[in-house]
């Protein structure tokens, strides 16, 4: 008898990392996407149930190859997170605009491909939950941000238009808002002043996470969010 | 050693009920707010921990006298829920103006009068919990809603300026949208021929209301929603 | 042969009187209602078609019969500006409550009976418009706002409902929210070191509700916002 | 004495003609650009003061050959209006994922290029406008609309995100939320039955942009929307 599969995309050591960990946890064997091997490889160590699969997600034909794979190999995901993201900050003016185009590519035409991919066999199944991780730049475009809200409005949207036409299939589409800056080695050493509880919790995020995915069929979220309680807002 | 305190208004046999289930469930006694005494002494009959408290929450006197009694015989809640509501169909040439002002007692000022009396005593605590029940028309004033929407709205904005001062101290505020017909006996009659899942489960909503109480300090919700599969949005 | 009526709320030296001006300077008869019976007679000497109609709009019985008197002297409005606003500052703890309930009055009750008083002669005219001016604590509600924030939600959800059911009777409701400190004698004095253009001009405020008035029925606003270019957003 | 400059993009027989008429009314040069060069030769010829510059606005080299002639040629615009505009119906599995790239190109990228192409000559003058017509696929992502509505989403919080840096610099940026059926030959043939009132009329939302462009300084519009009467909305 084997375990639910989960997938997971943009598994870096910190939010995709406790999300793999809470799914593994929660009783799921755990398909780990990421560009880079070697750490995905090193989480596949030391994580039962939780595989590696390095590939590029702005990369169409590779990833469809992986996600062939990946459905060959271990079958088809009920729980799906699309955690990848890309970013950058800076005004309309002073970024690149390929940074805009690259981050389309992950945050949205990425996250469309991964859904297409999954949803006939969940469609079929009359079950299963696909859920992205975003935040208030999906909601607001400050000026700084650019090179990246935009992409991530794009994906609550699309999420959004997914969610209703899956939900009568049976399938759970969710969109959790991290009002927050999330607790990693590289926003500590940008903020080496900032309380503990200035920031949010990888293993906080995957909670509601798991929590999102396993609402019952009569209770589902779309809109979700979360933030420390000392967040300004 | 005594348990937790939850206080929870509008208890009647629909979502209230459900609420006050979930939290002895898990724990807590429940001081049960709602017009109907006799109702309350049923439901305190059967549920061991659930004390009844019958009062009208419009009327700010007795309201306050009530709150006063239990704090003074169980001491200050940790939790507190408010799902009274008052309600009514109609356009806004259609309804009783007297309508309009009733709700906002219910939904707006015995919320006010509520969060007053319970939250000095959570911020010397530095922790606590306040959820409103709302739904869809809290964000939306559609037509046949001109008696009841605006009282919703206000509700929302209420509780979301009472999170923003509340959450830097420790305590949670929340506003739940729920986003579908909740299955109770004069909605199954209004709606003889809707199927089952068509409807919201009072023990769902029960269910997603006792997650937001006990998210931790570090990832809690303001907004939240919840709305069936089936539902058309 | 004679001009056309609208009916202003809130006059008093600010915004109102910007708004009565404009429309008179536009052909517009305009019957203005404030509490100060002085103030509005001097508007009255200066502005020739503008009339004085001292009332407390909160006070549901003699604004109704203020309302049959202005109907009976001058006939139904074609337009309607609710301007009258009450507001106050301070969270939910440090605000009188009844501050909270006497803005509701203000801000919804009283522009909810002079909706229903108005719109029957637009029905069937099967023309007509009702406007109110409101602010971002429409949309937010910040902690300093409580007394004041949840109203103008409320305003806003009700002006929401009655444009949903009045737009396909031909007549006009929209909601202007002004996101900015309005130029005024005593905001200037709360701000003494605030330059020019961080204030909103009064003028500006009205020539907008003028333009959101006579739009074309196939191109109404309901949502409107205006701010300064230096606002902060 | 030369006529201020403005530039339109998406210069087809519908909404953008009747924008370019209404700024050449007002008596701006216009320069049109859309991928027909032959039609918009043929309203060159019938429109004094306005000039065809045929490109396909997701071509960026070409594109950016374009504006630097039309800046050597005409000089440079005070007003910009982004009404290029790709779109499909389907739902997330239905649609071709290459038309909601090519549609970001369209209303996302092209949109970005001409902003950094026009805005630091705007911003040296300290004045300016910059507009893109939009839709309600901005705010909702409807099943249908899976190709569509997540770019413009993208559209609105990129606005967003310029008005905010070049509001303080003196440049109005806006997005308008037409919500309706725009009176065109191809949607009147889909609706054969629909009353005349149930379409938007281009020349409405030319003026409606016309408003936009044309606000004092003090008293910016971000976000507008319009719809007909009879819209529900």
């Amino acid at each position: 008898m084997s375990n639910k599969l989960a997938l997971v995309t943009g598994v870096g050591p910190g939010t995709g990392l406790s999300i793999v960990k809470r799914l593994v946890h929660g009783g799921y064997d755990v398909a780990m996407i990421a560009r880079s091997d070697e750490r995905l490889r090193d989480f596949q160590k030391s994580i039962p149930g939780a595989s590696a699969w390095a590939v590029d997600v702005t990369d169409a034909d590779q990833f469809a190859i992986t996600l062939d794979q990946i459905h060959g190999q271990l079958g088809a995901p009920e729980l799906v997170i699309h955690n990848a993201v890309g970013g950058v900050f800076g005004n309309f003016l002073t970024i690149d605009p390929a940074v805009l185009q690259r981050n389309f590519q992950t945050n949205v035409m990425a996250f469309l491909q991964l859904a297409r991919h999954v949803s006939p066999a969940m469609i079929e199944a009359g079950k299963g939950a696909i859920i992205a991780s975003g935040n208030t730049s999906a909601l607001r475009g400050k000026s700084n941000f650019a090179g990246f809200a935009p992409t991530k409005a794009a994906q609550r949207i699309l999420a959004e238009s997914m969610a209703r036409e899956l939900g009568p299939k049976g399938i759970h589409v969710a969109y959790l808002v991290i009002d927050a800056v999330i607790d990693l080695d590289w926003t500590r050493k940008m903020r080496p002043d900032a309380p503990d509880d200035f920031f949010i919790k990888p293993e906080d995020i995957a909670e509601e996470i798991w929590h999102l995915a396993h609402q019952p069929k009569g209770a589902w979220s779309f809109n979700a969010e979360i933030r420390p309680s000392k967040e300004t807002w």
